[in-house]
């Protein structure tokens, strides 16, 4: 497991906070918002954040590059329900050569609901890893 | 983190097999099957698992116990494709007095795709903790 | 069948409209968003419709009723891509007095991309037909 | 709208039949299986229709053919619960030079549950319309 992170509950560990609302789609039998549902939120405020950099993952992709998901954690703390506002907490939590890593908080009105990590590779249109684009690299040293 | 487990690649660690089938609406724009998608087919072989452990899940959810995902990790080693048949194994990796953690196996034509641990809670209906049932807990001890 | 309703691909002809971002999550192995995603879309749009004339749908439950799907129709124009910014335009089509209808038409930078209808019965949270809201009917009646 | 039939509730006026098992993460807070879940079951009963008349839609796919979905209906007669086995039953209703249209019956236990119809087109990668394969227009005659 190259997860390294265990993410921290406390938002003023993320730099970036992306808002979703949830979806009565999202949801499941037991009244709440299925596990799986969870890692599209991480993927948008993902997209939120290469937006908010300048790196749209649109360009991203139309330069050759895309960002493979290599690993992925949630850790579910308490429910999302229908209609919740969830912020999405994220922070680049570390860079290789090859791979970096994300660390996610979501939070409803403050209170922790969810942490997350994802790890990820830069690949080409074939799914061949490429090299991480300077730009990302930046964004983890800073982070660190 | 609860994650005990790294799960092993041998599918000969794995006591149960169930194979899933990749529909197109599980793949994305990469041409690969999302990663997103990846946690329902773990979760299609968790419910086989209980049919043939003769404790099928809905008879588990009528007796009212729910198992609550608490955390959930995947590792994505190669893609999968539309129409892949993917066997997903699964092991009881272990059990506590209150929950029970599953490690996953994932592969095409006895080829490595992914592994996966899901880790799980007992819950009533409103989502208060409750007690294993003992049958789970001796999957567990069987297991170790 | 009974929808009624053949939706216009013209904005002008709808009264509401809700903005959504296609999620990577959404697209399929086409490159473009997966037909069966529309819905969900259909259905946030709904939720915001129901915000905004002071009807929030998760009030509507809390008061015991749902409004389940009796039909839905889709027709896909052109496609939609990842990252799009999706306009569902909305309008109350019909009412009758335990039915109502909703049309829908989906462009991008005002170009029409898919139009929709759905058919909604009020129903408790067992599934059994109950009579719909006074404000509802309502709606219905100011749309015609 | 394209849509030329009104599905029949008897199996017998279908030719095929498919079988899926309805999966936790389909099911919704209604405790029901969700609205949009359908459409990637009438996908999946497709495929497995290509399969039985000897034209695996992935073949189709390489030879540089995909089937978009220009519109899409679903009536829903009675829900669909967690793991309920479901008999997708799927008819080719019609073909024209450029597309065809697919009935399907939903049932459980032989109990209609759900009616369905899908338009097709031929497209290339490109999503530009092609000529519809011969065995295809064959498939429509047969039916009619």
């Amino acid at each position: 497991m190259r997860l390294a992170t265990d993410p921290s509950t406390d938002p003023a560990h993320y730099g970036f906070v992306h808002r979703v609302r949830v979806r009565f789609a999202e949801t499941d039998a037991m009244g709440i918002v299925h596990h799986a549902a969870y890692l599209p939120y991480l993927e948008e405020a993902r997209v939120a954040y290469l937006d908010a950099v300048g790196h749209p993952y649109a360009s991203v992709r139309a330069e050759g590059i895309d960002f493979a998901v290599l690993e992925a954690f949630v850790r579910y703390l308490a429910p999302l329900r229908f209609d919740d506002r969830v912020d999405v907490h994220l922070a680049v939590a570390s860079t290789t050569r090859a791979t970096f890593q994300l660390a996610y908080l979501l939070t409803v009105d403050g209170s922790p609901r969810s942490t997350g990590v994802t790890v990820h590779g830069c690949v080409d249109p074939t799914g061949r890893p490429v090299r991480m684009p300077g730009w990302l690299r930046e964004l983890g040293t800073a982070a660190g």
